[in-house]
């Protein structure tokens, strides 16, 4: 179809086409492009895909998909917008403030504005979840060398937080 | 826990509490109340249940989780603001403008706006979807009798609809 054509060429039109786009294969959808996580090269990250399910005009949210695989982690950072988030596949762990909790398949997971979050995959897993998102929102901070000493005087937050600079 | 409590004496708490509520069972969530599916009594519908997943002042949207039982229908209505959907367990059915489509889980469904539109359970199964919505929008419509007549044209929406007036 015309349609499919166009859906598989542009990363915004998947929220305008009307009615159903099925799941292909785990974490896939027809019509919806896998994409790089983040633009910024400065957000340190690993391992994360992002696909966009929703973002038409008249939705004032945006309906996201990230995959981390094995080993992966999201960027460690905080902003003045919400996350909603539901775990779709695999398990793994998150921070949100200073709690570390495990997560998998449909638990549910509500950040606060400027609260600290990170995604990490449990080994041999990897962990996609579902996020929605004002689609008019601030752009996220990165922990300065000040937050992230306050984050590390817990020492479960300091084992778990992962800014780019471990060693391999 | 104090929090647990609230939240389940309110329907609209449920998106502020930071962190992690854990699916409890298929469908089901921790401190997340299961709730009538409409508070309008001439909108037809049958065994459909509602959960607020997530409402929270500082999300454009709300996330919501209708399940829908064997035998059952939303309500076949329209309205200016639009849907996503995706699809979180079970199978069914449903109709987004005069196209009836399988639909399983993780499958996506748009609906656009002023787009008639009705979701039934299979045979056997049940249907729970996903359901974002913007935060602020219009009261859904219900089909005057021609509407009703317009979408009945269709041999195959015909028969796939259900208003509340089928005999038993």
């Amino acid at each position: 179809m015309a349609n499919d054509q166009t859906a598989s060429q542009s990363v915004d039109v998947s929220g305008e086409r009307p009615g159903v786009r099925a799941q292909t294969s785990p974490g896939r959808w027809a019509g919806v492009p896998v994409m790089p996580y983040k633009q910024s090269a400065d957000a340190p990250f690993r391992d994360v895909t992002r696909q966009l399910l929703f973002a038409d005009p008249n939705l004032a949210c945006e309906w996201r998909y990230f995959e981390v695989d094995e080993g992966g982690y999201s960027t460690l950072e905080r902003h003045d917008h919400v996350h909603a988030v539901m775990i779709h596949r695999g398990k793994g762990q998150c921070l949100v403030g200073a709690t570390i909790s495990d997560v998998g398949p449909s638990d549910l997971v509500f950040i606060p504005p400027m609260t600290w979050h990170q995604f990490r995959a449990n080994r041999g897993d990897c962990v996609g979840f579902l996020c929605v998102v004002n689609a008019a929102r601030d752009r996220p901070q990165l922990p300065g060398p000040d937050d992230l000493a306050a984050l590390r005087s817990d020492a479960a937050v300091a084992g778990f937080i992962r800014t780019g600079n471990e060693k391999a």
